[in-house]
């Protein structure tokens, strides 16, 4: 994405802040975006410079220019509210986008010092890891883990590979009510792995959230973390 | 930050890696990190490559080595719950940090147009703009942009440059009580100025949280924006 580390040029500049007011989800599709002589003027470049800069966003499909009548907001990121419990399917549907989720690996493996404690178990003790992808309208917007411990839930691996819902999964191994604890939020780099999936640049801030999901007997039966593209979504948090 | 776009060296994904394990909050100062072996064996890399990754992770005071002992968590981010009204002094405190707040610039200027619909005001309406910076203990976490209606909220910005404080300085201007309406957040790279402030590179991963207050009548009388930096400070929601 960088031409030279720490160096961005200007129209890249000029790209970012754009992509980062529609972000802002002060625009909805169709609206105008400021005059080129006007963004001129705001950043302080030329016209030509401006025009690298929005010819940014259009090959990203996020604003679309019509000769003569200026450049439009073409899509906005995917609001996306932060809840008792995260429905990320039906938020999509109700923000008007497809949804869509693929398995990316779904593995048995021994569970990290931080993971062994966010499940109240002990390191080294089985985890199920169910590492996906989350879709909208075809673009990637989200990579996701979730860690069940298999202590407690013996079978939820393959009832996952059956069913692929992590709600229909904890029910067959008996879990069928749970609530979101607490939800912690932060800003990290994409790694590699991760920029492929999500068809992003190496480094690209993503948005990761984090949280453990507790069963009525106050168990942790799931451990999950989501990494969001920044530019494609806004968590929202009314209050 | 990188030495080639898209190509991070594997000691820098190491040092990634574990900034972000500190950052999920699931250690404490003083927790041992993992031996070298393990880490070794969990990145695939030999134990020359671990130790290099870790000497970042020293060099940004997050962690200490001791001789013969191993490597222990110096440091961990600031936990910042997200609430009704953000309390940014208060939650420092609570954590047993040292809050500090310092002004960048204080203007007045025309609001553009996704600011005006923020504020509900006309584009071009001019807005007071506070700039800041905070810190926790010395180390920048965060820079912010408080934008405040002159045409409802005359005399404000003089009444932040006496007291530098929003709550005080509304109240100068008439607004005894406020709210958070609602809380939007996402990932953003680091400008090159924020960078400059928040002693990061440019390009890096900040959480962007803004919002609008809304005085008791309904109207906004506050839009901000905070830029956290991701590997300072994870946002906690307790639902």
């Amino acid at each position: 994405m960088r031409d030279t580390p720490g160096k961005t040029p200007i129209w890249k500049a000029i790209a970012n802040a754009l992509r980062s007011d529609l972000a802002e989800g002060r625009y909805t599709p169709g609206d105008k975006l400021p005059t080129e002589a006007a963004l001129a003027d705001r950043f302080g470049v030329n016209r030509h410079t401006v025009r690298h800069g929005v010819s940014v966003l259009v090959d990203e499909g996020l604003v679309r220019t019509r000769r003569g009548a200026g450049a439009f907001v073409a899509a906005t990121p995917t609001d996306y509210p932060i809840g008792n419990r995260v429905r990320f399917h039906e938020n999509l549907i109700a923000a008007g986008r497809r949804p869509e989720k693929r398995m990316l690996a779904l593995d048995e493996r021994a569970a990290t010092v931080g993971e062994a404690q966010a499940l109240q178990i002990k390191a080294g003790d089985p985890v199920c890891a169910y590492n996906g992808l989350s879709l909208a309208d075809g673009q990637p917007i989200a990579v996701f883990e979730s860690l069940f411990p298999l202590v407690h839930l013996a079978g939820i691996t393959d009832a996952l590979r059956d069913t692929s819902s992590v709600t229909k999964a904890l029910g067959i191994v008996g879990v069928g009510d749970y609530n979101r604890a607490s939800t912690r939020l932060t800003a990290v780099r994409a790694t590699a792995t991760q920029a492929i999936h999500l068809q992003v640049a190496e480094g690209d801030p993503l948005l990761r959230s984090s949280g453990v999901n507790i069963a009525g007997q106050g168990r942790p039966v799931e451990y999950g973390r989501t990494w969001f593209v920044g530019d494609r979504v806004t968590l929202t948090l009314e209050t």
